[in-house]
């Protein structure tokens, strides 16, 4: 059965909600269409391993290989080594399971060998037989950092380890002003036909992307219609710390505060229902806005989030066209 | 409960035979009077990661974790990283199970960040409350080569990969030319009130040991006994290729034949009754030949050996002060 649209996709995701909507995606345009640039902010060594959280998460998705209850690492996974590791580090707090360990031992023993994130990349999802293109956002060492009244961490050590509290003062991508975009980056987001960012947190997944040189000037010069998701529904994100990072930095946290962040290149900002009462504000900023269910609880939801998107994103291309 | 003989032992050891042998021995001596000197020839790269099959296999003997039947790696292992390996690499045949993944992880990024293999042989044996003194023979890469009709290998691909298989040519020790000892191992030969050499393989085990610049001559020069255990019995190995290479590189397979590799330094000979038939051809050689059962099948047997050879090593030690 052919894909219901037939174009060429180029998406901006994070990690979760960027994956929970590229499931859907894959099922109405053809995955071999599809080029999701991936966040690497997110990236940090644990025990001398080169972890990519975000890339590994789209990764599994697309592969199928998810473990859905979680939304990262793979499915029936086991943490014998990260216990064992106990012996050795005082601290284990991120979860590297069993059979996902062995990802980062190859990504790591590659780029040890001089291979780029980008070719390292590749072959996992060649390994995983993941059709879509993944690129990561950079092979230059990006990482985002968050200041709070706490104290100073990496994103992994600010979320996971420290569960996203305390009082967000600021955030910074470390390296971002030497690092460039990967080969291809831009290049995905000039020739596509439809840019899609799913709702991913604006900050710290979608913000690094958009702070490379020359991804924010393509994503305003594109002819392509940029699509995005919002990741509030309610005024709240479902999962992570985008409210907490909004607030901290003083940015309205609400879908229109998300859409600001995007109004030098955006078109169609789809909300949830809930969110309906921010219809008039969005539109007075010249967007086009969809109001529908974004809440993805399950594939069946994804796929009619994901057909919403490409439909409108396509209508309003025609529209360009004409 | 003191241990029953008190006096410093220094040992030189390979992986299973002498790992079988010292789990006797901390029984029978105050383990943290036991330096034992590990080679480091069978190490190799896996994944990226610095494997050193040997000291770990001590390591994990010493702090009862070992798995008792196959005699190398951690008891209640499960292998799901391996497993998963397999979707990147080509090759999956060294066996490194998950909790084991641990220390090789921990090693490899205390080598990264500078350390010795000392440093980190010490820390590992720390970890696992090991209160013997490990020492890697050598901080610097020897790595045994062996050279077959087929080919020539790395030992671990040569015995896990080929499993020993093929006519042995030569064995050579490559790095060895320009490696040191590593720091305290000629002083823990000189320093030891006995000296053992558990019944390692004598070729790929006790070998480049010995082919360390200063190791023979500190053996030659000791003031105190050197006992040796052989690692035949009726004329063959317990287990593993010793038979092979001895007789690939034209050495009598027989006690005779191991004896003679050390005739240089060695004092007293303990063989199995089974190997009883070569008492005379040994004694002919000047040494004090020892006769008793030298499977090691249980723990109980492993504390009998033991204490044969410290009771005979004391013995010739007190002769000789005498």
């Amino acid at each position: 059965m052919p894909a219901p649209f037939d174009l060429n996709v180029t998406a901006l995701a994070g990690g979760v909600g960027a994956a929970r909507f590229l499931r859907g995606l894959v099922r109405v345009i053809e995955p071999a269409h599809l080029c999701v640039i991936v966040n690497t902010g997110d990236d940090d060594e644990f025990f001398g391993l080169h972890v990519s959280p975000d890339l590994d998460t789209i990764t599994y998705t697309l592969a199928g290989a998810i473990d859905q209850n979680k939304g990262w690492g793979l499915t029936q996974e086991t943490f014998r080594c990260l216990e064992a590791l106990g012996r050795y580090y005082p601290e284990t707090w991120f979860g590297l399971g069993d059979a996902d360990l062995a990802t980062h031992l190859f990504r790591t023993q590659q780029l040890r060998q001089g291979k780029s994130l980008s070719e390292v990349t590749t072959a996992i999802a060649r390994a995983w037989d993941v059709r879509a293109t993944l690129l990561p956002m950079s092979n230059d060492s990006v990482r985002t950092i968050v200041h709070t009244e706490a104290g100073t961490l990496p994103f992994q050590a600010y979320f996971v380890k420290g569960r996203g509290e305390g009082q967000v003062e600021k955030v910074d991508f470390r390296g971002i002003s030497t690092a460039s975009p990967a080969p291809g980056v831009c290049e995905a987001i000039r020739n596509a036909d439809l840019l899609i960012l799913p709702p991913s947190n604006p900050i710290v997944s979608i913000g690094p992307i958009l702070a490379l040189p020359g991804v924010r000037e393509a994503l305003q010069e594109t002819l392509a219609p940029v699509v995005a998701i919002s990741p509030l529904v309610a005024g709240k994100p479902i999962k992570g710390p985008a409210d907490r990072l909004l607030s901290g930095l003083s940015i309205e946290v609400s879908v229109v505060g998300v859409a600001d962040l995007y109004q030098d290149f955006l078109d169609v900002f789809v909300i949830d229902t809930q969110d309906a009462s921010q219809y008039a504000r969005l539109q007075q900023r010249g967007l086009t806005v969809i109001t529908t269910d974004t809440i993805m609880t399950d594939i069946e939801k994804s796929v009619a989030l994901a057909r919403v998107v490409v439909e409108h994103g396509q209508k309003r291309r025609q529209t360009r066209t004409e």
